[in-house]
């Protein structure tokens, strides 16, 4: 397949980056086909060019070399994006960073490290433990460090360890004329300046590439348990996790499934939870003694709140079983319809509105011809509907697309977010506006100062 | 005293100010002088009118009316500013938000407030506390909640509870040109766009006028110790922090006191604490089976690090005495030469460099003509040297500014930041450019295209 017509000439393009890159740089079309897209529905755009720099300065270089011919770069890390993120709408340089994989320093006194971006958590995380440490942001997916700071991603353990927003220290960037800047600091925390790191956690690769991160890390638990518990309604499953937070329980996870993704699991991972509302839990603690105080306070909230069947697994084994009943949800859900795919929700509202939330939606649900299993981050008011979905039925996926609609409509009216983890790509630019009214205008002025010439990553985010 | 040349009409400005909020607008002489500095030592800056607006719309109109006159617009709040923030340094509109005291919402299931820009954090806590909250960012002073976002406070609780850059949720933002503006949301996390509020927070007035602030708050815990202990050495002290933090005990406070310090406490507030350096501790949990499990496991890490003499403080009676003295370090400080000024240092530095960067400061400091006694949130890295200084001794003067300039620069030699908690306002200027390199210059192009009069604050933060 030859390209569409460029604004740029592709062919000089391609040979300014070949004599910098060299055999890093590629225009084969299997390249191009799997950088036109991350792991959702959304429509593909094919990057002209793929390269793969290994340092900053490659980055930078690539980067004066688009400039200069006004042609797009679009940052490409695990390709796990659900919101279009990746996809080269108008063509120009995939810029994949996973050759950018070097861990650069590890502090056990500072708890912080620093790494390239191309880094996968499960690396950091394998490099790590055995120095008795842990990154805890946990989006599922294998994603890249650079790739979960660029859409300020998040996961199961956000209620106690934070999101990216919280875990990035500082980053190294390379600006859309390429200069290169550090942002922040490895001290704890400073009152210097414009907060340019949060600024670009988020910013999906629209402001500057991402080429180092430095980030938060924890010490590993002393002690860790884990439990389950059905609930005989939403309410009661909701007002636990309310409880929980307000008396200060430092829980580690707190997860909830409905009654279909439950039954869901069960089908997939062959357990045999009862197909009710259900909240998953973990606990962290300096001791035994301190976790199981944890979990026995849980425990005695859930009870007057509808959840009578509390059941621990505090073995290694027990709790892997649970976890990964819970990280298989996604092939759960597709496993209900054999060769669909998954078009994920993704609203987060504040706590006291997600069970009328959740109500309201699954109501809604129950009179749409979908197989919509939901999952939820509940300690965070964040949850997913994981719509499974033909999309070569344009009638189903008008359907998944109007609930959608209605259920961000529905978040925003409760004064939560179109997004709590996804981020914005080209798929929810519309919501995004909706969202922020006039803001979104002070969004894009800094886009336009950053970025006069609308190359890096172009089409998300802000329409400029 | 009559003011100087202006580039805008002065008497015009405050008959277009009366117009729209009648006796609000004052010219008075004291106030102008109230208005013209904050709690340092920083040359004052006389604003040429002082405006009470008690509602956003009014601040609105304030901005909209000097930016029509081009005159300059800065914020006021409590006056505890330390590097001059407050100061009308080219005259103007000085914006006290005093009167926007309202507290507009609090949701206990949320665990959140909105409230007004100049509502202080003690009236908050008030607030709060008969509802079984806490709003826990403490830097000393009853700041306003406008006045702490501003300057990204912390203090005492920042390593258990986080800073204003964790405990602001959402904004309500005047614009330089008199839009108003939503950051953030009321969810817990979102993926949603450019974090603005985190842009803003720390901004000190220079981008915009905070006028409304949505914040994190916490239940108040079931339990609460303290303890002090004396260490034989700094590193001993600083160690007893650092495994602390990474064993993922979940300590409230970690307050380190030089034995000047000590020695300063113990004459002002009639303790007789060993003169040493040393820790207090504040230990919060969900029982007092959990709070005693925390202290006794820092007790233990202490011993083996030369600190024997763990004295606890379980009544509320004596938490309150260890606590007073700890909050008295300014008084105390200042009383060891009565009628001179506090010239507080702040900078921040890994934890893993804290005892080296405190041995080199002292070891310089004992050279010095100077009273210089430490205090420190040393659960952050962050430091001040309370230098006593009379500001109208030239020579005084001179030496203080050396010290404090060779150690931000052994501080950013280390890795940290010039500033941990007080901000830049117009006294670390200079030494922002040095932190952050290339990144002023992206810091520039936002003031730039937010700001593009530069009216808001000017003359503070970066140099446009």
């Amino acid at each position: 397949m030859s390209s569409p017509a460029r604004p740029f000439n592709v062919e000089q393009l391609v040979a300014d980056l070949r004599a910098q890159l060299g055999d890093r740089v590629t225009t084969g079309e299997s390249h191009r086909e799997l950088h036109s897209h991350g792991e959702s529905w959304h429509t593909p755009g094919r990057p002209d060019v793929v390269v793969f720099p290994e340092t900053t300065e490659e980055v930078a270089a690539v980067v004066r070399i688009a400039a200069s011919h006004r042609a797009p770069v679009v940052p490409f890390g695990a390709g796990s994006s659900l919101e279009g993120h990746v996809s080269a709408l108008q063509g120009g340089i995939s810029l994949d960073l996973t050759r950018m994989n070097r861990i650069l320093r590890v502090s056990a006194d500072d708890l912080d490290a620093t790494v390239q971006a191309g880094v996968t958590r499960k690396q950091l995380s394998k490099h790590v433990n055995p120095m008795g440490l842990e990154f805890w942001v946990d989006p599922g997916a294998d994603a890249t460090i650079g790739g979960m700071a660029s859409t300020r991603a998040s996961g199961t353990t956000a209620v106690r360890y934070g999101t990216m927003r919280e875990a990035v220290l500082g980053l190294t960037v390379v600006l859309a004329d390429g200069r290169v800047i550090h942002t922040g600091s490895r001290a704890r925390k400073s009152a210097a300046g414009y907060d340019l790191t949060r600024l670009f956690v988020g910013a999906e690769g629209t402001l500057g590439v991402l080429t180092e991160v430095t980030l938060r890390l924890f010490g590993l638990p002393d002690a860790i348990s884990a439990a389950i518990c059905p609930f005989t309604t939403f309410e009661g499953a909701v007002r636990t996790v309310i409880t929980t937070l307000q008396l200060g329980i430092p829980i580690a996870r707190i997860e909830f499934l409905d009654d279909r993704m439950v039954d869901a699991i069960n089908r997939y991972s062959k357990t045999s939870y009862a197909v009710q509302p259900t909240l998953f839990f973990e606990f962290h603690g300096i001791s035994e003694r301190a976790v199981s105080e944890q979990a026995e306070a849980v425990q005695a909230i859930a009870r007057e709140h509808g959840g009578t069947a509390f059941e621990w697994a505090t073995t290694p084994e027990a709790r892997t079983t649970l976890w990964q009943a819970r990280h298989n949800v996604h092939h759960a859900g597709v496993a209900l319809r054999p060769g669909c795919q998954m078009w994920v929700t993704d609203v987060c509202v504040p706590i006291s509105q997600l069970a009328e939330c959740l109500l309201e939606t699954k109501s809604e649900l129950a009179t749409l011809p979908l197989t919509t299993p939901i999952v939820g981050h509940v300690g965070d008011g964040n949850f997913h509907v994981l719509c499974v979905v033909n999309p070569d039925d344009a009638e189903e996926m008008a359907v998944a697309k109007a609930m959608n609609e209605r259920l961000v409509r529905r978040a925003l009216r409760m004064g939560g977010t179109c997004t709590g983890e996804h981020g914005v790509g080209f798929g929810k630019m519309g919501y995004l506006e909706e969202e922020h009214g006039e803001a979104i205008e002070v969004m894009k002025a800094i886009k336009r100062a950053l970025d006069p010439l609308n190359l890096m990553n172009p089409g998300k985010m802000v329409r400029v």
